[in-house]
């Protein structure tokens, strides 16, 4: 299938759903970019996951974003229960425009459904020249270090970095140990997880990824990633006014939906404290990223841009299943 | 010895070592609240690191910092290749200002000597009621996930999110696996290192510290944390026009003193985003820290905070062989 089928499948099957049009393509964009960069767990497979949330009615398909600016430096959108995809595009130019104007600001998304990675957010900023860092917290899935009991989301922390002529450097990755979809994998398969992935509800280690996703997930880094778990909740939730995971679960009142809640977007514009260095500056971190793949080690995106340079010229595969449940999802409307 | 004669004898040390009334003051203060909290490592010990970096020229006894405003919400304070704590005493109250006034705002210490812990400067400000992201590179020491040889520093994080009526919630933690001190003092007592912790200068796991310390150290959390580790070399590095940890180490020209560049602060007003709902969303945020310590996890800082309220009553034990160490600093001058 080539990125434009996908794309207009995706829209296709969005707006079947009940998505309004600008709405459907915000969120077809992020599925396509998730399938093109060899995501599988965040491509064509997420139809699934926000037509559920479409059904369930944690998502709301017509919303009205409404932009705020609630500080010189900051901008709010409230995405009216809308994907967080249709608030970030909302936004997005105006916190470019604060970025360079004051040299930092910060653009909270509050009010949105999330299902989906946060590097494309991360990586269209970047493309816009700005530094990036984005925070947000999920369902309350994940125990704090020297705990059993689940207080946190996966909560994950992206970021992004300019590069002259290239894609940027962008990294995202949740602070729980794996990924929650690679614990459902395990269950569907049949397959036992590593003692340190979680706990079962009763707070012991356990192998059985069913009990683990109906117990706690541990942080990745031990008490490391714990305190970035605690910060991430509280800087994409209290600090904007939104939900923390545990408030998002609740709210969530057993749909198995995505997160509700709100995420917070920090931008700073090199320019801002290296004015006409700027360029020296993006050369000295080229420095940097050569003695990493020097050594032979690889840069964290670099995986995703290579299978995005291989699916540009050559389209990509959906397996056949995934492809009957895609055109079930327009069938059942 | 109480509190107020461990920083008479600082203040003493670090005059006697030649700096001036107000820098010796500052780093004294540091010196003192490590030493306070129960951080043996970061208290009365690192008065032999402070004169060490002093003795060597790799500090400037005293320093002129200047404050530059580059943009609307960036502090600059030049730090004249002084401490790190004279520019932050110097820029802090403006940073305050500014955040309060943008709702975020950042301060790029430059050219400043780093020492010590970053959480004295993150609890400060957070003491004022921001919330802050401090970052700081150090000497390359730690390799990147999949490499062997070192690029970046032990990058620490700190972060601080203010309580109402009680210490600030804070953690701060090194990028790589362990603290480099920590290496250093399994050398000195003759003991292996987990293999997990480095590699040797051949790039093979070893568990000879001493090896370790003359090869490289890992980061913390595989991939993940040398994710985080990078970000904290670019953004406190390249982004504030300042050297990254392997230029750090060359400017050292093998003296072994403490790393020199910068740090990037970020603070935000929560009054920014919230408005007057400032004390709702804080005990949002308390009720997560209950959901944590009632399972009985506990909070990052809250070893710190049980040592100071002992210090604060009983004062500190130094034991007798690095008394000796500190008085002989005084007699060599």
């Amino acid at each position: 299938m080539s990125l434009a089928e996908l794309r207009a499948l995706a829209i296709r099957v969005l707006r079947a759903a009940g998505l309004a049009g600008d709405h459907a393509d915000a969120v077809a964009e992020t599925i396509v970019a998730g399938e093109r960069d060899g995501c599988a767990s965040h491509g064509a497979y997420r139809l699934l996951v926000a037509v559920n949330s479409i059904r369930k009615g944690i998502v709301s398909p017509d919303p009205t974003p409404r932009i705020e600016e609630p500080a010189p430096a900051l901008i709010r959108v409230r995405g009216d229960f809308g994907f967080a995809q249709l608030a970030f595009a909302l936004g997005r130019p105006r916190l470019v425009t604060k970025a360079r104007r004051y040299g930092i600001a910060a653009m909270a998304l509050n009010d949105v459904v999330h299902f989906a990675a946060l590097w494309p957010e991360v990586e269209a900023l970047a493309e816009d020249g700005l530094v990036v860092l984005a925070l947000t917290p999920s369902h309350a899935w994940v125990a704090p270090a020297g705990g059993t009991r689940p207080v946190f989301g996966t909560n994950p922390i992206a970021f992004g970095w300019p590069r002259p002529g290239r894609e940027p450097f962008v990294f995202d990755f949740a602070t729980s140990a794996v990924a929650r979809g690679e614990i459902e994998l395990h269950r569907r398969a049949g397959k036992s997880v590593p003692e340190s992935w979680g706990f079962d509800s009763q707070g012991r280690p356990t192998s059985d990824a069913e009990a683990v996703l109906n117990g706690a997930m541990r942080t990745f880094g031990g008490h490391k990633g714990s305190a970035l778990a605690a910060m991430v909740e509280l800087m994409a939730g209290p600090l904007i006014g939104d939900l923390t995971s545990r408030q998002s679960l609740e709210a969530d009142q057993a749909r198995g939906g995505s997160p509700i809640g709100g995420e917070l977007i920090i931008a700073i514009d090199p320019a801002g404290f290296l004015g006409g260095s700027v360029a020296g500056a993006l050369i000295e971190a080229e420095a940097m990223f050569e003695a990493i793949e020097v050594q032979g080690a690889r840069l964290p995106s670099s995986r995703r841009y290579a299978a995005r340079a291989r699916s540009l010229k050559e389209g990509v595969v959906i397996p056949a299943a995934l492809h009957a449940d895609i055109e079930k999802l327009l069938e059942a409307e």
